[in-house]
């Protein structure tokens, strides 16, 4: 049998691009087998066509003109890793509004748009997939929408963010001092040279709107996450705690409080025994309360190029196998008849 | 919008199937915006019509005729929550082959019959799912299925024997010995009359052999999985493990190994720092090791009546998302017009 082909545009090729070219390289016969689709990178916008790039691609593929993927009416399957919120939301709110299925790993983006890009996918009947936006390459998005389907959740606490995590496992493991902490983390590229995003909390907060998002099925705007960083815990804080049996955590926390919904982001204290006091370094993970499930974690690592392309090439396997890709292929057929 | 009307048959309410039909009727509303479709549960296969059930229902529902549904076109899914692996696989199997989607919480159906009714279902381009048979309401099989797509998973080790990991615990923590902690979890319902099954790592070696299948994509029999279980271990193997920084758990372990697929059960000691090592009581959890994505867990409650119906209803919720029912659905339509 002849395998359908599917065209898919790449938004940027940085370490995460390259790690969805390689992941799709490595596996695209047993994807093809699971997908019922040959799965083809037509075209890759980047800024730079002569930069030097994590993996070897066809020059050919390469364009500086967004247009080459958004009016090219065969690219089924747009897959967003460019980063930023402005240009970006424009890209991504066309591919969408003109057919193609998005999948993205831009959690300001979605942190920022989610509803408004959610609205333009429905109006399409397309799917708009951001497993890699959120905790890297745990699966919590999907796990949140698919198997919590039937149930009502009724509190999500996270450690969603890596460099914040490794900054406190530091100064508990080790008694480090934060300035010390955050000069390791940064050595080791776990922090930006301006960790402001990360230690303030913020980055934890786009996340945590998300995942709120989601799982309270009712949009939670950034600016209604209360946040507070890790900058104010000093090595005291952490003796004190330790000598109580307690773990400083920078904790994200969702809750239905009747009828609105309270997300915060700030350091707490958790008891030795706590499933989240024992994640540590860069590590991630989502602990879920809902009704009928009860309790349960989610555990992995929060970034870094394999994990995250394995996230987005999980949507994409996602997309092909979906109803609303399977309605658009019926669609296509129906026209060329 | 008129809503179409998806026609359930339920086999089996015993207390899973209480569990399903409650959070049917609760979540209803919420269902149906979510997958497109209400949910009816037009026929229940039970064996006694009077007994007392966990929940109301209509006894026009009801029937001790399994062709009630099998022969009801009407029923596009049907949900298996009866157990046992001999009639059962038949009802399954003649479900599949006449166009039924099934969903199930039977892990020896699916341990020991599995390659064959996914033939079937694959034969007849309808769905198979039984998120609830593994790990109860910890959503395993669908993150193995798809988060992990487009990921060779090289390494899965799992707690997932409630009974054996509650013994176990009350063992390291409480210095009770094995007779002991056995009866506790027999008074406490964890535990059966005849804990055979449990203590002897069966059930477990059921539900490993079905994660094994899922993660390394191929078949592997039950008769495969090298079994040991937790009788022989003793209160003194426990504070000699201690002693050493270390805690036995009863490891369900499947490794690709070359061209071959090693799957055990068996007690393992753990470092203590081992993230499955503090996995305690009756909870489960599965570690999964991939090539790109690196280590994730997934933590949870492992059985019970609402975190099991759970599962089964997020099952429900894929197959009226997934492009085989869509495809169904068109099938239908061509047919009426």
């Amino acid at each position: 049998m002849e395998r359908r082909v599917v065209k898919v545009g790449l938004l940027g090729l940085g370490t995460v691009g390259s790690g969805v070219v390689k992941m799709l390289r490595q596996n695209s016969e047993e994807l093809a087998q699971k997908c019922g689709y040959e799965i083809e990178i037509q075209r890759i916008l980047v800024r730079d066509l002569d930069k030097k790039r994590g993996v070897e691609v066809d020059r050919a593929l390469l364009t500086r003109d967004v247009r080459d993927i958004l009016d090219d009416a065969n690219i089924q399957v747009v897959i967003e890793v460019m980063g930023g919120e402005g240009e970006t939301r424009d890209i991504v709110l066309e591919s969408l509004l003109s057919g193609k299925h998005v999948i993205t790993a831009n959690k300001d983006l979605i942190a920022l748009h989610g509803a408004h890009l959610h609205h333009a996918a429905d109006s399409q009947n397309v799917e708009l997939l951001y497993e890699a936006a959120v905790a890297g390459a745990i699966p919590i998005v999907r796990v949140l929408k698919q198997s919590f389907a039937g149930d009502n959740v009724r509190e999500v606490m996270g450690i969603v963010n890596g460099t914040t995590n490794y900054i406190l496992s530091k100064m508990t493991q080790e008694n480090a001092s934060y300035e010390d902490a955050l000069r390791e983390a940064q050595a080791l590229g776990y922090a930006e040279a301006d960790p402001h995003a990360d230690v303030s909390g913020l980055d934890a907060a786009r996340k945590m709107a998300i995942l709120a998002s989601i799982s309270m099925r009712q949009a939670v705007p950034l600016a209604d996450v209360k946040l507070q960083g890790i900058e104010g815990v000093t090595s005291e804080d952490v003796a004190e705690a330790k000598a109580l049996g307690q773990v400083i955590k920078l904790i994200g926390r969702a809750r239905r409080e009747g009828d609105s919904i309270e997300v915060s982001v700030s350091p707490m204290r958790l008891p030795e025994e706590h499933p989240l006091a024992k994640v540590n370094d860069s590590f991630n993970a989502v602990y879920v309360y809902a009704d009928a499930l009860g309790e349960a974690m989610l555990y992995g690592r929060g970034a870094g190029e394999m994990p995250t392309a394995s996230a987005v090439v999980g949507d994409l396997h996602a997309v092909l196998r979906g109803r609303k890709f399977a309605a658009g292929q019926l669609e296509l057929i129906a026209r060329w008849a």
